[in-house]
């Protein structure tokens, strides 16, 4: 009953939006990008007719009414991207969900309960961290006016964007717990495809924490400067980060450590850097080796930013304990793969995903689809089609379920 | 002779030019704020009466005119600064230059030899590198067309910006060789103030070494990718700039090593980077050991990155073997400071100069100050006055013997 046609086709009319010249996009949250994205979801939303609600941090979701009145059976994810994206990250859940409207209105069915698509706003946490934020707000866990005085990496506070593509909407958070949150999602890891499985039923979610480490030293000339006398604030963040690598190696899997941006100021060949500026994303399915992780980082930060006489200090862009899905849900989302001869296993996810805000409120799980070497977060992050409708299957099947008839 | 106030006020007058709001300049090279300095100078000269020329790469000079003719006794160094520079550097030895002419106009004094004051362009190599530019290409060490297609930090040209400020001037390079050369300059490191001494006779310069390492990844997604198969540019910048320090270490002193620029793209909390840049600054008295040095970093970059799964270049911005002074002019700059009862010893320079590209065509030495804490190309360097009178008092000495009356 998945249009595998018309789904692909409005997940690359929406990967059009901020496409980059060698593929993949760039649709950082709240830019113009995620507002022209956002314009063509509520256009295909209302042309399914869809009620259209938009909250206080910009989440927009569609609902389809069933015969009885109670919370809807939501499926959702996201629209943004890192500035280096793939096309179906967050986009393909979206997509599913209409198309799923769309199958429901094409086999003239009227289900149980009401059945909503929504989206988002800001789950990479690329431009505003933290990241899930939209999913996080709409379920509590995270404080709105809080959120909405975030400062982005190019120094836009949230709430400003967020009224100026015109996407403030005026439904409190919390407004809303689903009956049931399930979101299909690309893998982003290498898993699925090394076994040669088609579907992954997600069993929860990893810890993530994000710290960001700004060092204070002082400038100095490269060539006059004895080393003895330095304060390099640049060396205590390079030592950070071989420190980070460290931590995964010597934790193991599933511990991993990534130091994704670096800023050192003024920035010149020949001046001992006077400032450096640095974010740390560690992750771990335990949440006690996640806490020992991060206070090994935090101890080594301090240790390595006295040795060179300079200051530091950390802080929390982020912190999620692990989560854990529905086991009943999990167990659906398999059989429903079994049922249509997929080869399925059980996962946990290495992202973290809008899912996991609903976790704690609702039953919610995720499928998930191979992600073709593994890659993600990178233009050339790619899923099969034949993959991408096997999800949109599965979900399908689960959700038709609890929407009952 | 010297008026110390006409001197230091000439000098406050050119520190106002790109002033930084805590203290400081920010005169990077054929900027607009370098253009207005170099309006300033060009004033100054013709009040003084000196005849200026403009060479090909914006180097300025003014000659007053001596008994006889033939190559002047030059007195010259720069006006450009760093991003968050001091007052002193460079400006010091050009204005000197400007009260010695002015000292000799109070006296009527007529030399036998010629005098010039000179200032060449981007000494410093903060904006574009290689450094001390200006006076290679006018000695003949630099190529002239190969420096105006130099591309700055900032994307620009730089022999359009050369145009753009109107300083490309028509003079060829190698159109002159000094009777001799000399240069007063802050000494930018520690040792005269820790020493007590407040005039350095300098010997010579270190070898300089600019190498900008590029490393290419693979991004990747920061949660899902297992450590094993990351592909991290970022770490393998990390480990280049650790390394630079223990080559340091392991050198011991007068080794010195800096990364002073380090770029990771894109930039994000969650994702792998893609690519980092980076420079590392290497110096040695001694140019063997400053080749193992290079060997060493060089070796150690190609080892991370193969270790990593990336690939990394390596491009020289810069590469000046160390430059021995004239030992009979060090011997006068030595003897005047005597003279004068200013405690004086001879020491090498940390810092590269525009005088070295000199050395191999005329007699040259430098005269060095103190610098307060040993801090440079920091906004908070200084000199204290009297050093900097004191100074300028010994070059004279030195320049008058050398005009001959
Ligand atoms: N799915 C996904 O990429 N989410 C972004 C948040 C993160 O896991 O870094
Ligand atoms: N004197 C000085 O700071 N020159 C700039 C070139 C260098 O880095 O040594």
């Amino acid at each position: 009953r998945i249009d595998g046609t018309r789904l692909l086709n409005r997940i690359k009319r929406l990967g059009a939006v901020g496409a980059l010249p060698d593929g993949g996009v760039c649709r950082l949250a709240l830019t113009d990008e995620d507002r022209t994205g956002r314009d063509l979801l509520v256009i295909w939303m209302r042309e399914l007719g869809l009620e259209v609600s938009i909250d206080a941090i910009g989440n927009i979701w569609g609902v389809r009414a069933g015969i009885e009145d109670g919370p809807p059976v939501m499926v959702g994810s996201h629209v943004d991207s890192v500035a280096t994206g793939g096309l179906y990250d967050g986009v393909l859940g979206v997509m599913t969900g209409l198309e799923i409207a769309a199958a429901l209105d094409d086999a003239g069915t009227r289900t149980r309960k009401p059945f909503a698509v929504a989206a988002f706003t800001n789950e990479e946490g690329a431009r505003f961290a933290p990241d899930m934020m939209g999913s996080g707000v709409h379920q509590g866990a995270l404080d709105l006016s809080e959120m909405l005085a975030t400062v982005g990496i190019d120094g836009a506070v949230l709430g400003d964007e967020l009224r100026r593509i015109g996407y403030a909407g005026d439904i409190a958070p919390r407004s809303l717990v689903p009956a049931a949150f399930l979101e299909l999602h690309v893998e982003q890891g290498p898993v699925l495809e090394r076994e040669g499985v088609r579907i992954g039923a997600v069993t929860g979610v990893q810890g993530i924490s994000w710290t960001e480490f700004t060092v204070s030293g002082q400038s100095n000339h490269a060539g006059t400067t004895p080393m003895a006398m330095r304060h390099d604030a640049g060396l205590v963040a390079a030592r950070i980060a071989v420190e980070a690598r460290a931590i995964a190696s010597d934790f193991g899997p599933p511990q991993v450590a990534t130091v994704g941006l670096v800023e050192v100021e003024p920035g010149l060949v020949n001046v001992v850097p006077q400032t450096a500026r640095m974010t740390v994303d560690l992750r771990n399915t335990d949440n006690e080796r996640l806490k020992a992780a991060e206070a090994r980082l935090r101890e080594a930060a301090a240790r390595f930013a006295a040795e060179e006489g300079c200051a530091v200090t950390a802080r929390s862009l982020a912190r999620f304990d692990p989560v854990a899905f529905d086991p009943t849900l999990v167990d659906r989302v398999e059989n429903a793969a079994r049922q249509r001869q997929l080869g399925v296993r059980r996962m946990p996810s290495g992202a973290g995903h809008d899912a996991q805000m609903f976790a704690p409120n609702c039953p919610t799980a995720m499928v998930f689809v191979p992600s073709v070497g593994g890659l993600s977060h990178n233009i050339n992050e790619h899923t099969e089609p034949h993959d991408l409708v096997a999800g949109a299957e599965v979900l399908l099947d689960v959700v038709l379920d609890l929407l009952g008839e």
